[in-house]
């Protein structure tokens, strides 16, 4: 989906933003950006849980274990996935190049990856990349660092909020690049989320995984992730805040990360490639959390639901066949669905006269699937997209 | 897919076959099949699994647990599913007026419907289409009955075999009608194989079983079945042989049976709505038959994957993507991947120069993936097809 994006500039006291084009995109667009932080920050990240994690995944896992990082190097165009052991040497010297050309610890340098599966990184242009990047890198760059990662993205996908936190006025900005069918087929999604405020190793800990386990979960079915996914979490400290104590003085920051993650996975869900709609589907009633989870998941990638919501054809009948082979146990004549606030199926029957009201609510760019069970208290929520022909048409053609 | 079937005329001993069309289908082709016995025969079944079984299922299954049955009725055009109470009291009457008409008790006759979902049969024009379908059975139409059960199918799914069994020659003939994604969006599948061959019911049950747990479990993901699916065994006994005594003299038949049920899952294959390609996926080296059945549901639902297939992109990275997100375990570096005999992955890395060889295998109609995990004895295979933007195309537009 086209989306035109209006880049306020946007600061993270105590990091700097680079980009440059080195020619790994055939394009001749960015595809080199970096990060990098004025001294060590507190650093988290969490990662895919596909076996075939890319080459930057395994480096990254390592690096990031000491709980600190200053620099962050990402290449669009390539994932340096399925590479062997020559992929984790280039991600290695990246690493490398990196830090002697930011004059930090290459131990405190990540590189991130995304792009084609399978073909060894072009390391003389990653080289020349880096270096343009590390003297471009300013404290402005932030929008620019958001479209080098880019790969299928049709806009770049940044949020940011200002919170009052120990005492001083601290940022969370967002930074995503991911554009693809979601589930099941998730393109690579990179998250980085950076904050001035002094935090520790542990408290980006909390963080990561609470923006993981939010928004970005429900636009992902269960492990189905790529090879390359990674989200970040820096803090720079820059911010001067004191420390916080205890879950409750941390949980303001959290909730403000929860809610830039969500904002940066409503994009990338919009933003499905060939997608038009952005489209949450709701269970409750599930005899448990697994299984409500489990009938959106079933529901979100069932190819005929996601066609029909690409029509605007209110369909309910594709619904209640995904929902009836999702393998979860409910009684038929107990179940509801609604599109938005129009209920098109009451306790196993269609509701006559509710199509074209259903269908004006699928005309819109985002809608609510809500399906009720009636067997018990689970409920879960997916976000997921239509499948157009564009989608199809363009992977057939292009090489991902 | 187009396919050019040359209407051999087929002959089953015991059986008639007749054709209408009533007006169901909005196309005005023909939309109501009949199958009459000479005489009750042995018979047996296997339905989905799908939670919203629809009216039919729910009859078809009482009825036929007596092991016997004299008649079959079909309607495309309409699947009478997610129609509550006044879709099984429609069945039942659907059973009523071909008993009246064929002069068969109605306990002996079983419904089935396929097309769209929870709208109410129209049983004024169902009658009609009954009444001229019974009128019209004669043992040569057997082609006209399956060109009677199809919806979106391109062509007719019809396979037949004759055998020395008990003495006697005997035909195994196979009728399907199903054109869809397969997995995960298998459109409603409906199968008769009928022989002459002289059967108890348990021989019946016996041959559904081996047929359902055939090609066609090999063409759908595990439970991912429509609210229609069926597969009936009618055996008339007209052949006149001697009742087979134990396993081993009914294997033969069984074996017949299985023959012609893969012949019809291939055809059901290669009919998805806009698909090009048939392409089977074969995993081994799992640690189990699970884990091996995972990995190739997996690959055979991935979009990026089917799309590659679409473009006859040897893109081995797709493959690998999704083999790593099945939740299956095992050595990224142990793993190696074919297109039918040309190797694209070997131990964890791509190999070199052997994608031109692969994009020619991928641009025939059908072709194999292979993938060796190195971790066990475990194997499987699925059947899937390409994802064309035709498929998309079409499902937006049209109502199943």
């Amino acid at each position: 989906m086209k989306r035109k994006v209006e880049e306020t500039p946007i600061e993270v006291a105590g990091f700097r933003f680079g980009a440059s084009a080195c020619g790994i995109k055939p394009s001749r667009r960015s595809d080199c950006g970096i990060i990098v932080a004025e001294a060590p920050a507190a650093a988290a990240a969490v990662f895919t849980r596909n076996r075939f994690a890319a080459a930057p995944v395994v480096v990254g896992r390592e690096r990031v274990a000491g709980g600190r990082l200053q620099a962050v190097v990402v290449n669009s165009g390539n994932a340096n996935a399925c590479t062997g052991r020559r992929g984790v040497a280039d991600a290695n010297e990246t690493r490398r190049l990196a830090g002697a050309e930011l004059g930090v610890p290459r131990d405190l340098v990540v590189p991130l990856s995304t792009g084609v599966i399978g073909v060894p990184l072009p390391m003389g242009r990653l080289a020349r990349g880096i270096r343009a990047a590390a003297h471009d890198a300013t404290g402005g760059g932030l929008w620019r660092f958001a479209r080098a990662i880019q790969t299928t993205d049709a806009f770049s996908k940044v949020s940011v909020e200002t919170l009052r936190f120990g005492g001083r006025e601290v940022t969370v900005a967002g930074i995503a690049k991911g554009a693809g069918m979601i589930a099941p087929d998730m393109a690579t999604l990179l998250v980085f989320v950076l904050t001035d405020a002094a935090l520790s190793p542990a408290h980006a800990r909390q963080l990561a995984r609470a923006v993981a386990g939010g928004s970005f979960n429900e636009l992902s079915v269960d492990g189905d992730t790529s090879t390359n996914d990674s989200l970040y979490v820096l803090a720079s400290g820059a911010a001067g805040n004191a420390l916080p104590r205890g879950a409750s003085a941390l949980a303001p920051l959290v909730r403000s990360a929860e809610r830039v993650g969500d904002q940066l996975a409503r994009m990338v869900a919009i933003d499905g490639e060939g997608a038009t709609k952005a489209v949450s589907i709701e269970v409750r009633g599930a005899t448990s959390t697994t299984a409500a989870r489990r009938v959106a998941e079933t529901v979100s990638r069932s190819l005929l639901v996601k066609t029909a919501f690409h029509g605007a054809d209110p369909n309910w009948g594709r619904i209640a066949c995904a929902t009836g082979y999702s393998g979860v146990a409910f009684e038929p004549s107990d179940v509801s669905i609604w599109i938005d606030d129009v209920q098109v199926f009451r306790r196993g029957a269609g509701v006559r006269g509710a199509a074209a009201r259903a269908r004006r609510r699928m005309m819109r760019e985002e809608f609510r699937v809500r399906i009720k069970l009636g067997s018990g208290a689970g409920k879960a929520r997916m976000i997921t997209s239509d499948l157009s022909p564009a989608y199809v048409r363009f992977n057939s053609a292009y090489t991902t």
